[in-house]
């Protein structure tokens, strides 16, 4: 593992993540940026002080000399440096899985994604929210054509943990993601609409076409956006709204999303993860609980326990570990992953992911945007 | 009331409405196109004969002769006729009850709004969501400062009765809705968009400033809009984004608002109207009641049980009736009107709701609108 | 009308109801203990001087005299007084509309469902839940056997509004209540708990055959239950659970029925009447809205509006006084009454429920009651 | 660990708990009553041939001969074996996690709490409610009078998977949990009704005095009860009311727990395990979200992700067994536990759980038990 060190949030997920199922030993790190904290961290963690790295260069010089060297490696440091990381992680013929989003610019991800391609190694990238069992049950069932054709989607990512300026009250996690040098351009459009892009189009099966977008920056010196409007239209004719926000007090994590057909929608909201609302054509609303008999494939191998034992955050992120795990292992194996392996996050929508938010930034950025006042308002 | 004859929705309920808190008697109507037909409902209705109209101008003619002649005179019409009964009623010195669209054209609609103001005569528009006891408790709230200064607000009203062509089965309420010359320009951001739209504007306090829309007819062979998607600018920097649908499988009656400020958020969703959900800044989520001891004068005003005993859309109505009647009496006896006669919405809420539906039509019909497409999607 | 007057709840209530459906009128009453109080009040509501009554027995006599006399009364007195004022209006040939419990004693409740029977007056009784359109499709489901077999009935109806001695700082709603010669010997159990009792009885189709019960009095000073456990045992081999209480904080009006049946179950809850929780064995949850399509007779007969558009405790209140309205006119007419007119609550019903409150405060008060103490605990 | 082999459902549970946080290694095992299938199954697990054992007595027998012997063993066996098992691991020194009940007769479980405190091994009981940390947060503010003294507890414990005869289709689980030999006397009450009762007075840190109950058995052929109904009374005057249930369609997990007391009330709901509903007296209810700002340290100690991150069953489960850790190597170090190794569930509550059911079903058994029947019903 690359980054997660002392006080990270994201790197503690990712750990507690891959042990949950055993499929993976945390076996090396470079863990901070400084050397010495990295090093005592890994201690911290049970690690081989000869496998505690103080620089992910020197962490792949070494790993990279040994028989056992490391299988996968996870990149858990700010956006801007998971391209050199993965760049050289991916040369020195590691496989890779790192957080979203896939680079802080879309030349890196182009680069990247052509890179990923070309090597043959694995890339995975953590969107989360598409290791939820139940995502996958809607997929799957949208795919399967139980809501008929698609006609709009709502998705929104509400946060409210930034409606205050807290980046200049020190706060570590706020002051990356508020700089953009060292997130990229997009502000919440970035650190959270991107999710919401991926499940949208994880679900729906949809392509985007093109988009138009109203960016607004509400916490004052803040230099990103923190609420983003964005109207898409998808290939085909389906239409979708999407909002993100970290300025909405009230919401957590309120990931949800909304998927209309001609003959039915499903809803997911993340907060209640373990609930696929499905209601058909004239008919009622029905709750589906994961673990239900009769789900698919899919779902059912992303699941644990029974229905009424929730499972959550964690585990949908264990999901994604145990993908890679088995996506990986079918690879060395040359055969086709089991369904668990299958329709995972990878390069391609770690890419897709920056272009949308590039795309939202230049639309929202745009002279002429056209916008029209009404006679009375 | 002139129109909402047998078989008609609306009219029912504002009779129902009408009658709950005892301040109103129907005593007089042209209740259908079909004057024969209309006389007929009026018995039904137990009107004396001899004001059981068969047109709307005979009623208008007789009644203005009566000495105990009707004050105030409900329209249950489709759209286009608002204007034309609306105007001779104010000539001849009746107090107005306008279904909303005030009118089907803006050009009707500003015309109408300045006889109303010039000639004296209440003309009140119901946009029905603003009868609610906790819509107006969130309305005196925000404009109390209690979630600070309004950053975003997002609004939807999904429905899903109108998914299928159903005016093509001859249901006829769908029929004069996909009508352009009958129901105006836009589809759902005319019949239930409006409503939205006002219910933001009331709540927030916020005055538009301009928007973008985006707007889609699913159904096959349609004529209007049955889904429609707006990003909203307020006048001193908020942001908006607005939803309406027909076509929202799992929606009866969806409307849904929210409201973020700097230092908090109120929630209010229809289909649990009792209840008002406010969130302060690093506070916990809480559930306001209706009823509840400590409620504004507003929300005490229109309502009539204790917490727990719910109310809903016909004591919602019944408000904006009591208010257009205590509204009528205040201003015959010369003074301010109580708290029900007051915050109503009025003929200049009918022609911003006209004029909001018109500028929607406008930008997504307008040719210049830049859709961006990333360069992966 | 007998009682109701000035400041009174549940009169307000009754006349509200009546209203409604524009199928009474309040033409006649004697609204208040104090007479000259009373006849303000009339005057207040707009009847004729000449029958605003200062005492009950002044209207009965009056009205029996005149041509034009009331159909029927409703009685909203305090328990104690609601026996004698029924008998004297069944004897004097009107019929009844009686506020719950139907007497505050079991003899009199005996004799006034005798009576009832013996003169062939209407006594409806107002246990309001049973006005609600979605515990009727409750009801008809469960009797078409769509759950199976009752096996068991969770009942409950918990407030919190008399969690401290109101009754000792001049509430008078908490202080007849809590008097046991005005109220009669049941506290919560007799002011609620009958409700549960009758809900649950009503929804379930079942009988039952005998009951244990715990009462327990948590205010200080107060002498009647507020708070009471009942387990109840069903003629053939059903079960249920009933817990009222006037004491639970957090809980406005939370009247909630499960009924589990061998394949299915049914769930209601008040605070959202609009909705029936519907499971059927290893299947989903379903919500039935009220309004929908394919819903009952039962239920369509107590729909104003479509689904979406909330009703409530007013519109389920005036589904009795319309049912009522029905009956009497359906004996009149000597017809079977409609579905409005069918399945509403009675003397027989009244009486069902005084005797068990009484059954419960005997079981509660017997010391042969065997309650175990556990080795450890 | 003993059992939890091929197929068994709690034994898969105790190993991702036991893993999630680092604190455990499984090392040893016999995971099945065939010794050849429990050796099969722990080399599928990654154990060391060599102790991959064939019986407990055998694994007992070598591990208590080798220098790294496990430090403790986790028993996840049918009911009836849990004495035999504990009782030769405790008197050969090892500590025991053992799966609820503590025992299947009361007998076994006064000997085997006697045991565990005269020997000072470490005993806890998996009863996995009292892991989440927002039951510790109702707990602690509780104890601190945030909601005064309570009056009265409502827990619930419905499930609906042994609705039918599934035990007769051959399904393991309940084959056993319905033979009172392997289970107890207890049916639901001792499956799950134990749940409900530690977790209620866990809350509540009310002792309970006595109490009265009715037992059911609703499909045919079964031997046990499969629905209980409890009335409680604590000392000191509180009730309570307890109703578990193994054939209530509708609930997969349904642990709802509400305690109410003289200035305010909690509510939790197993489903939605993140939230904890508090009540003040005449204040809003209010939604307590796991993660938030000001939560107690019991609560935070148990809590790996930040509000609206959801976590579950299997975190609740890893707290349990996080604690047993920190509890066993506070006692090795002679301090005292942090906050997760405090408030454990111990040989204690298992005693006390079995006693509870031993009261219950001689209360239902009772033949003086009084059932009264009202003269109507």
């Amino acid at each position: 593992m690359v980054g997660g060190g002392q006080g990270a949030y994201i790197g503690h997920i990712h750990r507690l993540a891959a042990r949950l199922d055993g499929q993976w030993q945390l076996v090396a790190g470079a863990f901070d940026v400084d050397p010495e904290r990295g090093r005592t961290f890994a201690l911290s963690q049970g690690l081989d002080p000869a496998r505690s790295y103080g620089t992910w260069q020197e962490m792949i010089a070494a790993e990279a000399a040994r028989p056992d060297r490391v299988e996968a490696v996870a990149i858990c440091t700010p956006n801007f440096t998971h391209y050199p990381i993965a760049k050289a992680l991916i040369e020195a013929g590691f496989d890779v899985i790192c957080e979203k989003p896939l680079t802080a610019t879309l030349a890196d991800a182009v680069a990247l994604e052509q890179l990923a391609r070309d090597s043959g190694r694995f890339v995975g990238v953590t969107y989360t929210y598409s290791g939820y069992p139940m995502v996958h049950e809607a997929r799957v069932r949208v795919a399967a054509g139980e809501i008929g054709a698609v006609r709009t989607v709502q998705v929104e990512y509400p946060l409210e943990w930034m409606a205050t300026a807290i980046e200049q009250q020190g706060n570590a996690q706020a002051v990356w993601r508020t700089d953009p040098v060292k997130n990229g351009r997009g502000g919440s459009i970035g650190d959270i609409g991107t999710h919401a892009y991926h499940l949208a189009g994880f679900v729906s099966g949809l392509t985007l076409d093109s988009l138009t977008a109203d960016l607004a920056t509400f916490v004052g010196g803040r230099a990103l956006d923190d609420n983003a409007h964005v109207m898409l239209r998808y290939q085909g004719g389906a239409r979708g709204l999407l909002w993100s926000s970290q300025v909405a007090i009230g919401n957590s994590n309120g990931v949800r999303l909304r998927v209309f057909g001609e003959t039915g929608s499903v809803q997911w909201y993340q907060e209640q993860p373990n609930e696929l609302i499905l209601t058909p054509l004239e008919g009622r609303v029905q709750v589906i609980k994961r673990g239900a008999a009769g789900l698919s494939e899919d779902a059912q191998a992303r699941t644990r326990t029974p229905p009424g034992h929730p499972e959550g955050y964690l585990e949908a992120f264990a999901n994604l570990y145990a993908g890679f795990a088995e996506a990986i292992r079918a690879r060395a194996e040359g055969r086709e992953p089991d369904a668990i392996g299958r329709n995972l996050p990878t390069a391609w929508d770690g890419l897709k992911g920056v272009a949308f938010v590039e795309a939202v930034v230049d639309s929202a950025g745009a002279t002429d945007q056209p916008w029209l006042r009404p006679v009375a308002v």
